[in-house]
């Protein structure tokens, strides 16, 4: 089970309903943090989200609203008891942005914090891990802005344990060798296909995170078959071309990248501060004219995906 | 009237009671903020207070709980319609802070901001302006940290009507003229003292800001007589060795401090992490063994002065 916690929906500036850009995702007990506007380390708390559980932290650019809260929350960790490392993705130029601040305000950290910056020359970003694919590519916005996806690798397909018992099939090893998609021999000769005790494998969760962008095609590259892709939506639909001065989108544009890219869930955030919670209505209805499964992110908000198969 | 507005009033981490450092100073429809940590643009907004109508900031030093709040707020005030310049007061390296964020997050600021540098060879800073003193000096902390006094001009006595009509004096130019202190002779060739209608001059309002230090000299100097001294007080009488270490002051040490100035009240604020609502009591109880009229601060408590004789 994945848990995705909207931590601040806002863009800009903060306002009464909304914190600045900040979003977790809560997988296997560990927190993935993508963007840390100002107060992020405020709404993890509110959250219940202990800062000792964060793995990772995903920065998407370097406008203030999206990492002015990430000294603050380098900082704080230092009182948290962090279990492990934690690794720090962004764009280029991360690296100073840390070390200015450590330097500045003369803070040393006590727990092992790695950067992996992704050079401005870059046009994509990979990185392999156990279980796990990180992806980023660069959107479309007034500044190098990196969408972010991960995904998890499959799983083997469901043990049909009734079957194997059916079939005659001692259990204990070949019991693993058949989940791992082995086929195998009986001692009295007979041949058993994996497949006939295996179910197909099991997709693993995909879940993308596209803020601040105009509509663009790395997005649906990132999110495509996607779980959950979260999405810029800082606009109603009227003011598409302020969101393409901006390099942001509009509600129902984000919602066309998700019909585009055949995700099974879309959470809107990154809210105008000009937007009141009675707009959410409108906003819901402007993004179901292109793709259904929805939502309008509150600040604390919380989604969860299971494995279909589940 | 002047009020005092605790934004923050808790230290290093925030809290679910208390934010990070800032206290603003609400003072003839402008805003002095002493510190910005993380969140305090928010608090600002939670407090009903414009951050349009910021007239001054005062950062005490460069440790994250005192600064990292200022970036947001530089930039959210663009979209504040700031009616007046913004001076930004602090220690040798804070426009070197700001430079550095405007550069990194691509931002310029379409208001006027003035920033005023303490040389960290200075041993005090005074700036005089209309009606106002400001003064600042180096407190005891882990890192050079200013402690900062503002000291408004004393007012001219109260003018007594009644008693002018009773000696005949035309009212006009000569009221004027008796009120600033000048004697006059009337046309009947009659005397009349300026004290004879014309109360003792009126002290002008002094608030200081003395936080994070240990006790210092310094701070009774800042503080001598003011109306409010706002002071450190992290620790519990008991943790004095751990203030003294870190720099910081006990409940107690604070108000030792206020009683020796002798100031009018007492504003104790950034308390440790460890202290809770219920601690209260206790904090002011240690703190009133030395200095009767004080306050434990809370996020978005207001504390006014009035002219004594008003």
């Amino acid at each position: 089970m994945i848990e995705i916690i909207t931590l601040g929906t806002g863009s800009a500036v903060p306002t009464r309903f909304r914190n600045l850009s900040a979003t977790a995702m809560f997988r296997n007990g560990d927190i993935y943090l993508f963007d840390c506007g100002e107060g992020t380390q405020i709404q993890l708390r509110r959250a219940g989200l202990r800062p000792g559980r964060l793995k990772k932290i995903f920065i998407s650019h370097f406008h203030g609203d999206h990492i002015f809260g990430l000294p603050g929350l380098l900082t704080s960790l230092q009182m948290a008891e962090c279990s492990q490392q934690i690794t720090l993705y962004g764009p280029e130029g991360l690296r100073s942005f840390v070390e200015f601040h450590k330097s500045f305000s003369g803070f040393t950290l006590n727990y092992p914090l790695e950067i992996v910056e992704v050079e401005n020359s870059s046009s994509a970003g990979e990185f392999k891990e156990k279980g796990l694919t990180i992806k980023c590519l660069p959107l479309k916005h007034r500044m190098r802005n990196l969408g972010w996806a991960i995904i998890e690798d499959d799983r083997p397909g469901k043990f049909n344990a009734v079957r194997a018992k059916e079939l005659n099939i001692p259990s204990g090893p070949l019991f693993s060798k058949l989940q791992n998609g082995d086929d195998i021999i009986l001692d009295d000769g007979t041949k058993i296909f994996s497949k006939e005790v295996v179910g197909p494998k099991r997709k693993g969760h995909h879940v993308a995170y596209c803020l601040d962008t105009a509509p663009c095609d790395a997005s649906i590259e990132l999110a495509r078959n996607a779980d959950i892709l979260i999405h810029d939506a800082t606009f109603f639909s009227k003011n598409d071309k302020m969101a393409a001065i901006s390099g942001h989108s509009t509600v129902a544009e984000a919602a066309e990248i998700a019909a585009r890219a055949d995700v099974r869930k879309l959470i809107l955030t990154h809210f105008s501060a000009r937007t009141v919670p009675e707009d959410e209505e409108q906003m819901l209805a402007e993004a179901q004219l292109h793709f259904p499964n929805v939502e309008i992110a509150r600040d604390l908000g919380r989604y969860s995906i299971d494995y279909i198969d589940e």
